[in-house]
Parts: C-alpha cells; sequence; structure tokens
C-alpha cells in the first residue's frame, strides 16, 4: 500500500482573470480522494508557455500523478498541445481512430459542413509520445505521457468532456496501476449553530481522537458540515470511524440535521417520498430559486408539483390571494402575508406541505423597520402553519442563498414533527 | 509603470478532497486585475503545516504580493496563523482593538452567551510583526507581512469577510503602494455558433491583431465569449481597443448578444426597463431556474411579476389552463403545451412577455420518441407566440442550464423584434 499524490494543474488566462470559476478541480479531486489518491497540491496558470512550463516541472518533483485540463481548444489561445509535445520530446502526429471520431462528431453529431476545417482536423494530431485516452464526447483527446517515473495526464478543460475522460479511461487506469490505500469519511450536517459553538461542544472528544483520524469544520450558508477522515487499512479505517462517528452524532444530537454528505434538497425528496407526500412553494424574494434547488434533484417529479412565484404583490394578489388589506396594513415583509401565501398555495397546487418566503434581498428596498435582510418564511399543511422571522444582513446573492436554506430547515422540522 | 505580479494561495482540505469549489480565487483575481494588478499564478493546499510552508516559499519567489485565504477560523483545523507567525519570526500577542470588535460582535450582532470563549478571544491575537488589516464583517482579522521586498496578505476564507478586507483595505492599499499599468478588456458575447467556427470566421482578422493585444475565446452554454485584453499606456490602450473591437463586432455581428461582459438576465432586464415592458415565466423542466436567474439581478422587481413552477401536470392544467386534451394527446413536452402555458401565464400575471418552457432533464423520464434532453421553449406576447424544440445530451444540471440560457436569448431576440 502507497500513499499516492496527485497535482492538477488547470490551464487558462480566464482562471487568472477570474472570468470563470474553476469547478472542474472539485470535480476531480473529489474522483480522485474517493479512488485512495490524494491531492496534495492544486495550481492555476495562464496561457503562457513559460508558466505552464514551470508547472509541469514544480508539479513533476511534487507529485506522482500530474493531471492537467484545459488549453487543448480548436482556437489560437490555445498552447498546450504543441508545448506538451516539446516538454516529452516528441512530434506532433495525426492519431488516425482520433480523426475518424471527430469527423464522426462533426458530420453526424454536430452537423457541420463537410469537409472539416483545418483547424478541427488538427484536434486530431497528438504527440508521437503519448498515450491517446479517448474523448468520446468532443474533439480534442486525452494524453498521457511519462516522464522521471511520473504520470502526466492532460485532458480538456470542458467539464462534461473531462468527466467522461476522467471516468471511462484515468480512473480505471490510476486504479490498475497503483496499489491504492483505502480512504474512508465520515460526514455530517448540522444545522444554526455557529463554528465555534460547535468546536466547544465537542472539544474534549476531539481532543481525544486517535491521530490517524482528521476533523473538519465545513461552515456553509447556516450549517456546518462535519468531516472525519482516515486512510489505510479498511476494516481498521472503517470500524474506529464508525466508533467515533457514533460518539460524534451523539454529541452534537441537537443541531444534527443529516449523517450524511447529501443536501437539504436531498434530504426533503427523501423525507417526502418515504411519506409519500407532496410538496409546493410560494416564494417572494427567492424568486424561485428554493423550487430550483427542490428540482435540481432527479425524480423530484415524485413530490414536487410546483410553485407561485409571486414577486410583484399583485400576483400575491390575484394568484395565492393574499388580501389586500394584508399587503396595504402590514406589508408583504410580514408574518401575515408569508401566512396568508401557505394558506394560498395549498389549495391551488394541492399538496401536503408547501413552504413560503417574503423579505427584502437588497441592496435597495430596505426600510429602518424592515431593512435589507429581512425576511419572513412560513412552513405549513392543511391543519397548521408556522413562521418565522430573520435577519441577514449579507448582500443579495447571500441573502437569497440564506433564505432558501432556512426555509428547507424549517420545512425538514416540521415535516418530521408533523407526519 | 511596473508589471507588479500577484499569486493567490488558498489554503484547506475541503480544497483537496474536492467538497467546496474555490469561488474566491475568481473573484479575487477580477478585482486585481481591474486594478492593474496580474495575477500569474493560484496554488490551493490543504491544511498541513509542510505544504502550506512550501506554498509561501513557492510563491513568495513567484510573485511580488502573495494573497493567502483560508485557515483562519476558531476551530482545531485552522493552523495557518501561528504558522504565518512562526514563518515571519513574531509571537503571537493579543491586538486590542480586534478584541474589542470580536467582543462587539458576539454580543450584539451574533447575541451570544457572554463572556467569549477563549477559542474566539484568541481569534483577536495577531502576530506582533504584522499589520492588522480590519474584518468589520466577522472575526478574524487581515494580516499583511513584508519578507525580502514581497507583500503576503493573510484573510480568512468565509468569502463575504475576504471581499469585505479586499475592497475596504488590501485593494486601496496596493494602488497606493505601486504605480500600476492600466489593463484594458473588450468582452463581446455571441449565442449559438460554436468556438471553432467562430475562430474561422475571424481568423483573418485574429492574424493580422496587433501583438500587444490577446484574444480569448470563453465558451459557455452555448454562448462564447470573446475577450481583447492589453496592458500599457491608457490613451494607446484604448484607442487599439477600440478600433479593434469595431472590427470584431462587425465579423461577428449575426451572432452577436451583447458587446459589454454582462450575463443575458442582466441585458434582458436592461431591455425591459428601457422599453417599460413586464414579464412572466411558466416553467415546467426548469423548475423555477430561469425566474432565479431574472430575480438575481438587482432590481428585477421593476420588470419581472412572477412565474408559475408547473411542474406537475396538474398545475399546468388548474393553474395555467392547459388543455386536459393537449396533454394527453400530444404530451407536455410539445409545441402545443408551451404555447398553451404562454396562453395561460400572460393573462395570469399580466405581463407584456411571457416565456414557457417543457422538457425531460434526465436521467430518467426519456422514451424513444421524446429521449431525455428533449425540450420544447416558447416565447410570446399577446399578439404572438414563438415555438422551437430542441434537443440537449448532457446531464441533468447542464441540461437544465441550457433550457435557460436558451429561453433567455430567444427572449431577448422575441424582445427587440417585438417592441
Amino acid at each position: 500500500m502507497e500513499k499516492v499524490t496527485v497535482s492538477i494543474i488547470t490551464i487558462g488566462d480566464e482562471l487568472l482573470i477570474g472570468q470563470v470559476v474553476d469547478t472542474n478541480s472539485a470535480w476531480m479531486a473529489q474522483q480522485l480522494n474517493k479512488a485512495g489518491l490524494w491531492v496534495q497540491h492544486r495550481a492555476a496558470v495562464g496561457d503562457d508557455e513559460d508558466d505552464i512550463w514551470n508547472a509541469l516541472d514544480e508539479e513533476g518533483k511534487r507529485s506522482d500523478i500530474i493531471l492537467i485540463t484545459g488549453g487543448l481548444g480548436p482556437t489560437a489561445d490555445d498552447i498546450t498541445k504543441p508545448l506538451l509535445c516539446k516538454y516529452f520530446g516528441g512530434k506532433l502526429v495525426m492519431h488516425e481512430p482520433t480523426l475518424q471520431h471527430v469527423t464522426y462528431l462533426f458530420e453526424h453529431i454536430f452537423k457541420r459542413p463537410m469537409p472539416m476545417l483545418d483547424r478541427n482536423r488538427r484536434q486530431a494530431e497528438v504527440p508521437d509520445v503519448c498515450t491517446v485516452l479517448p474523448n468520446k464526447l468532443g474533439t480534442a483527446p486525452g494524453m498521457l505521457f511519462e516522464k522521471n517515473g511520473k504520470i502526466f495526464i492532460s485532458m480538456p478543460g470542458v467539464p462534461q468532456e473531462m468527466k467522461g475522460i476522467m471516468t471511462d479511461v484515468v480512473l480505471p487506469l490510476l486504479k490498475e496501476r497503483f496499489k491504492l490505500p483505502y480512504i474512508g469519511h465520515r460526514t455530517l450536517i448540522t444545522f444554526g449553530v455557529g463554528e465555534s459553538m460547535l468546536a466547544e461542544q465537542i472539544k474534549d472528544w476531539e481532543e481525544a481522537l486517535p491521530p490517524f483520524i482528521k476533523l473538519a469544520y465545513l461552515p456553509n450558508y447556516g450549517m456546518v458540515r462535519l468531516r472525519l477522515t482516515a486512510s489505510g487499512e479498511q476494516n481498521i479505517i472503517d470500524k474506529t470511524l464508525d466508533e467515533e462517528f457514533a460518539k460524534l452524532k451523539s454529541l452534537v444530537k441537537a443541531v444534527l440535521v443529516v449523517d450524511e454528505d447529501i443536501t437539504l434538497e436531498q434530504l426533503i425528496g427523501r423525507l417526502l417520498k418515504q411519506r409519500n407526500k407532496t410538496l409546493s412553494t410560494a416564494e417572494s424574494c427567492t424568486g424561485g430559486y428554493i423550487a430550483h434547488l427542490i428540482t435540481a434533484v432527479p425524480g423530484a417529479s415524485a413530490y414536487f408539483k410546483g410553485s407561485v412565484v409571486s414577486y410583484d404583490n399583485s400576483i400575491k394578489q390575484n394568484v395565492l390571494h393574499v388580501k389586500e388589506d394584508t399587503l396595504q396594513s402590514v406589508g408583504a415583509v410580514s408574518e401575515e402575508t408569508v401566512r396568508e401565501m401557505i394558506k394560498g398555495v395549498l389549495p391551488l397546487m394541492q399538496t401536503d406541505y408547501a413552504v413560503a418566503v417574503s423579505g427584502i434581498m437588497g441592496p435597495d428596498g430596505g426600510t429602518p423597520e424592515k431593512p435589507v435582510g429581512t425576511v419572513w418564511i412560513a412552513v405549513g399543511n392543511s391543519e397548521k402553519t408556522e413562521a418565522k422571522k430573520l435577519q441577514f444582513r449579507f448582500d443579495r446573492a447571500k441573502n437569497i442563498e440564506l433564505t432558501a436554506m432556512n426555509a428547507l430547515n424549517m420545512l425538514r422540522i416540521f415535516i418530521l414533527e408533523n407526519s
């Protein structure tokens, strides 16, 4: 059993001027970690020959495996392929199976005029010192190089294509090549308690943890995810992790949401499915975001019927039948309004449960009595409705996110207590 | 005028096992770039003393300014502060103004029981060799160190807090300290044409570009963003960029969406505001995502009235008045259905324009006639409705994103042609 280390290099000026967020690295790290590989460093460099060359040198010294994404497209700002060719001492040659695949894609899938452009044909050229890794979903193939006992793998930066090559080729290949250690994780999620309060509650247990178990706190939108990690012999690791995880669960029982690494919306889907119940939402300030989260989960149609996004007060009145009097006397951001939104949406959508939110997300629209960040949330069924006021102090995007998370957590508790 | 280079180091095991996506780096890079600083390298390391130490060494050699985020929280997995103290040869001392601020936050904002926990008091400790950078929104202050003529700045990893320190302190300080070059960008967005076709269209112009202007292709969900970048003397840079940008715009006229770096939903907001028109959506397969995108733009209440998320067919019938006959004869994913959704939502929401979508996002629910990825989109006003069928071949999340982007682009064109 060996500890096999990985570096990830992402290439592209767009990463260094912040025009895109790097989601590839996180996905790759997840998959590698599950397979028992240890990502110890990630580097991002621009479309610059010297910087890419140096990154290959540095990461080649640091890690056993170097995964590279980006810089393989058909346009002139993509300089990675010729550079890799030079770095590994090869020359570019046409790879016939790739050319056939590229031609097939252009003719039958992309339905482009034939014959292909020269720049597209050149997508099928590879350094003669690499092993070609097929890219089913795109034109630029993955390439594997070896140098000084290290493995370098280059893949396109398009997420879908990178994922395909990783899943189909790279991960199976690495698992076969190395005897990988077992890496075990146990994750639980708490809601509504800060990182430091939580740390204080579990201090004695944390200090007594065996040294080979690592604990991480991952705070995010009112939730804190606690993760235990250890690697080694599977039997011992799993047994010790299970024991320590059981202790941790009982210590945080009062604020525990779930003892798995799943999202709140996945958990709610599971609770509803188990109970054979349905859900609808009535959203003002979140503008459909709660419904989006719920329907991002595959199979949501089994329990989610729909939503009324009543952004304008006229929709609250005409579609959800919130009383004009309520809107005029206490306003749209009020307990009365969210309660009436629940009363309106339940019969309209004919669901067992409903969630309603109304608030001021900013940057404008605040008043001294109802500053930006004021939110009312209600959850209910045909028998009862519970409402709560919250006050956030962030920007628009984070206020929307926090409102949604708090609404989902209130819903979770309501389902557990009323079913 | 000098070229001032920056490295960004992000610290945290959660980045290396892929549990969180690093959005901080992209935001920081954007701000730095705007200020005339050049981010040349980004590195991510785990909560490991040696790895952090090495990253400080490496990036300290590479760049003039090293920005560090993460690892400053109150819990035991945060080892950055003591390490920085050792690295820069200082010792930890209590910083009274920070202690007062932390105490204030705990007592009045977080409303925690007093007196504070020891671990929270210790948040106010800093190495005696640093300059403290106040963190208005949180407890862990930023810290500035100097070593071998290089500037190292450490900030917490909580995005909101990092952004506050960057905006309030770090950016003004760097602008004062360095005579920064001017960096100019011109960005335009195209829709519906692939990267390589686009490259072919503008090939001659691209080859004739002055060498100090860089062109980047940034493909994303059916759109390609083209960005020109140059740095130097402001007058010359702006004049040349304007000239080349004008040529580029005329070359891509047929597929041009907008000649600014804004989102489709911001553009639609602007078009509606200029025309004093309103919008509603009727969403099935996107589950509220289009409404969410539109309402993520500040001030959307001026033109967006609301949405019916008709995930279940009963909602299509009962709320949007899609005919039972339509749903039974041609199904929910059909031209007839999205047209009837438009006809239903326009009078319900009393808006000038409406968008409707219905499709199969996967992974389940496909049939031979309507495979996963089949989508119907309609846009309309009281006078006419246009509908289009699309076929995607990706996973659920990407299919939802592509449906939303295509719907917004159809809406953009419809508004321009019918107003």
